[in-house]
């Protein structure tokens, strides 16, 4: 056992200053944890001039990556720079370096996974990753730990905490999307190009982490359905709330079915009695059912910086605790053989169709969905306005998808529907 | 590096049947896991005769627990008995043995946990109890581990199920306490004794297991506050729900105020906004707030064959990944001094009081609550039947308990006033 752990931490923007702070905090509680000495050793940034607004020794601070990268005292590094290059290449020098690393880097992890894994298998050093999914909730701890038991049935994730916000003020105020993303931008809960939240791309970063820890697959982010949620109209949030009941929400989705995996982010309406409809805010949930133990739900802060931070230490906790665990993540003995393709997955669909009111309208969609064997379970015209754009709102009962879009495209073709049609999926 | 673990489990009852039934399932996905073989060596219980409804091999039952506890192949122990004896003593000597143990005996670990901890650290060997708080639930393991960076401020649980089933079908539907009760019993949700579950003492020695991950502390059961559900009408559930828009739980609330620790069992109002409100029925979940984390909610099964199991057998995976982990469950460099009395405590409360309709009756109480500094925020007599018996409803601003406690005793003299004053603390 060693008697003391040198950290060194790339990267001193908001996520690092809030591990700096979470070191000053409560070193004494951790280092008690642990058994050891703890030494945040090196802080590495290409700006140390920066107030961060933290305590910080001056001496600890440097420009230069290699004084951490080569300094045979660091045990540990934590990779807080983000993007792909130069922080793939920091990861992979530390491992090689017999570093242990923690990073919060989903997108890296993302794209590179097995290279880096090899990496870290290679040089026997251990790679940690809790922030990177759900900021500082316990998830991928809990779900290759304490639910080992289990094989993991499904993963239902609300993993991005702008998308979550806009919907949930959205659903609460009445507002519309544009106006909501220009507030949640004033606050900086979102970016100023807000793409990278808003059409889900996080979040499918993020489910490929999940179906890693969940399902032992790694499936890159070309192979699977992303879609955001930039098309929902207030029109369509009054009528899931008030006519269906339900709550809409950005959800990443990951699970079995038969020997096919479904891996697919997209907007989706939850009945409010789920406990995923609570999830609300710039809160995140992740719903899983494993085999054994059923249900389960972990909920918290996705984002911000002492959350993540709290994630980013406790993995420097769990390292220190057992630098010899294996990384061993996700089963890799399952009956999985392939990705279902999204146009073959079953759901039940709403719909949302702007048309030019006329007699027979309904007559005429509803004849195309039967064609493609979809049943309607309810259909609401709430505007009368003959000659009139107005909207039609229908929930179906399950089809499956292939089917949704041939109809749709059918239905676009008639003269009096306009181009926006909306299909969201139901969970 | 051992190349197989032997498992010996005492207790083949339902959850005794749960854990052979997940070994039976997902043995593969734990022997990858762990990168060992796994065997389940011996079964013990007085009854091997009757048919638990798992596939096991009759070799591996027996009646006598030296069996395990003498075998020096057995490397870990399964304790699922329940009750202080002969538990305590298998588990000790199990320790002695250099066993490691599991177990999900709660009561057991709520009242003899110091010696308990002391044996095992003697003897270097781990004990572990996942499943003796939340079932299913990953709840000690994030606690003590993926939230190691935090001190933790406040713990909030739902942590019996039996309880808020009674109080979700009482608030869902209307029914009486005692109707729901014998409902429950006639599911198999409640014992034939409901005492234990419905007056808090299993909802207390959770708690005091959770106040030892959160906290480092432990305190024995006759040191807090603990109080049931069994006085809670129809009436006042009606009134919280449609009144005040809030969800009655039985809550266990372990937290930080100052140098004292507020440690306490009851029922609480809570706010329908807040996601412990959406726990509903069956289920359990665990609100806390880190230092560094901030919220953080775990939800799933608190109970049952499947759910405890995958938690046992979770901590029987965790053991043979690191033999070598101290026990240390919570920080010991706590700042809390002593545990609050709680009539020292402040709170919200909301209050029934059944009185002899006539005019003055609610002038006289709020002069009497005046007296006492406690300020109503709202109050409610719905019924106006001169001479008959009716309730009046408050909700008090943030007061101090003593004082509560003793303007209700003043107020239960009054003639007018009948005896089933209830009070119940708002969150």
């Amino acid at each position: 056992m060693k008697n003391i752990y040198n950290i060194g931490l790339i990267g001193f923007g908001t996520i690092g200053a809030g591990v700096v702070e979470t070191f000053n905090r409560n070193l004494d509680l951790m280092e008690q944890k642990v058994g050891t000495k703890i030494r945040l050793k090196k802080v590495v940034d290409l700006d140390i001039k920066t107030d961060r607004g933290v305590e910080v020794d001056k001496n600890i601070l440097s420009t230069d990556v290699n004084d951490i990268l080569d300094d045979p005292e660091i045990d540990i590094v934590i990779e807080l720079i983000g993007g792909y290059e130069p922080a793939k290449s920091f990861i992979l020098k530390a491992m090689e370096n017999k570093k242990h690393v923690v990073t919060a880097n989903k997108a890296l992890l993302a794209k590179h996974w097995e290279e880096i894994l090899e990496t870290a298998n290679k040089n026997h050093v251990r790679i940690c990753f809790e922030a990177s999914v759900g900021g500082g909730i316990p998830l991928l701890g809990p779900l290759n730990e304490s639910l080992g038991a289990n094989n993991i049935q499904s993963i239902y994730g609300i993993i991005n905490g702008t998308a979550n916000y806009i919907l949930t003020k959205m659903t609460d105020e009445g507002l519309d999307f544009e106006y909501v993303l220009r507030e949640a931008q004033e606050k900086g809960y979102a970016e100023q190009d807000p793409t990278f939240d808003i059409e889900g791309h996080d979040t499918a970063q993020k489910l490929i982490i999940l179906t890693i820890l969940g399902f032992g697959i790694y499936v890159k982010q070309d192979k699977f359905h992303v879609e955001g949620i930039s098309k929902i109209k207030q029109e369509d949030i009054e009528f899931i709330k008030n006519e269906m009941g339900y709550s809409i929400k950005l959800l990443a989705i990951s699970k079995i079915e038969g020997e096919k995996l479904e891996v697919r982010v997209h907007p989706t309406l939850i009945s409010q009695d789920h406990l995923l409809a609570s999830v609300n805010d710039v809160f995140n949930g992740v719903y899983l059912v494993g085999d054994i133990v059923g249900p389960v739900m972990m909920y918290g802060q996705g984002a911000g910086m002492m959350p993540t931070a709290s994630a980013v230490v406790g993995d420097c906790l769990d390292i220190m605790g057992n630098t010899e665990r294996k990384n061993i993540y996700g089963p890799n003995n399952t009956e999985v053989k392939k990705i279902k393709d999204i146009e073959d997955i079953n759901s039940k669909y709403y719909l949302r169709l702007n048309v030019i009111d006329k007699p027979g309208v309904l007559h005429t969609i509803s004849g195309i969905l039967s064609n493609y064997d979809i049943s309607i379970e309810s259909v609401s015209q709430k505007k009368k306005d003959e000659g009139q754009e107005v909207p039609i709102f229908m929930v179906t009962h399950e089809a499956l998808e292939k089917n949704i879009r041939k109809s749709l495209k059918e239905i676009a073709n008639l003269d009096f529907v306009k181009k926006d049609t909306l299909f969201i999926r139901v969970l």
